[in-house]
């Protein structure tokens, strides 16, 4: 459904890019504790649990950024490139189960 | 409040556990991808919102794994130890806004 | 923060509306069910956490339905407007915690 | 899968039942008020999302609240009754898409 060349022009914003990539690469460092964690014998549940939880809430963090700016710089001119239907379907469907 | 004398005999099985550090590699794989992807020049935003809806759709099948294992385990067996009130008020705050 | 004159020209579609307030008189419905479960002796923990999981994806369906509509007549038509950055902070809090 | 037997003397207990019905009656409520919101013409989106979004919290509560109870009344006694596999699958069910 997308076109390439819809798409081409539709790229995030480099200091978006810089903070997700930051908060990615921290939430690699997290789930790399949490295996170490899962390395020991002695690794209780709830701890674990705890763990993925934070490692969610800092997604959702990434999430919400990229989110943003989407809205900001490509949902928001959707009118204007007269790409509305495209665009909101295709929101739609990542926003859905979220 | 959860005491360690308490705790030392609850550990995650050890089936839970490999099969956890299994799932947890292959997620820390996927944001190796997403970092990739970020690093990009032409990274879109909806495909970078898609990679982080599938990651915490795997760490939901983490978090189940070891959920499941823990209510087994744990939960399941609270009254022989004699220690309800700890496990409940524990499992709910990390239960609590999933 | 938003001003009444931006808004009043934000309006919900007809049509939405109608699904929407079709939807949320089936979803009270499905309250009133779960109410009358709580009034007998004998309903079953499990039984109303199943049913109260329903009425959250009913709702979800609902918020998703409205969401689409604000994305496709409100948010996608905002840098015409002129209002872009007022209609993505006030969406954003919306989705949030979602 | 659950056996009627089983499941008789598993009700929830009066005060989480009297409470549950409190907050679910309140819930309501609330439904009616977006309801009569969604009566009229000028009803905007953000705003109906908002006070789903405020009815989702509200029912999460009453989960929460539900859950606790069935934890501790019936979950932490499934080894002395000797059902656990059936209590954590079923309640896994519920827990699964939260």
């Amino acid at each position: 459904m997308p076109e390439v060349a819809d798409r081409n022009h539709l790229h995030l914003d480099p200091k978006t890019r810089e903070e997700a990539r930051r908060r990615l690469l921290s939430t690699k460092g997290h789930i790399e504790g949490i295996l170490r964690m899962l390395y020991e014998d002695q690794s209780y549940c709830v701890d674990v649990l705890k763990q993925i939880k934070a490692v969610q809430g800092a997604l959702n963090k990434v999430g919400e950024l990229v989110l943003k700016s989407h809205l900001r710089d490509h949902v928001a001119t959707a009118k204007d490139r007269g790409d509305v239907d495209r665009v909101v379907e295709e929101l739609m469907e990542v926003l859905k189960y979220r």
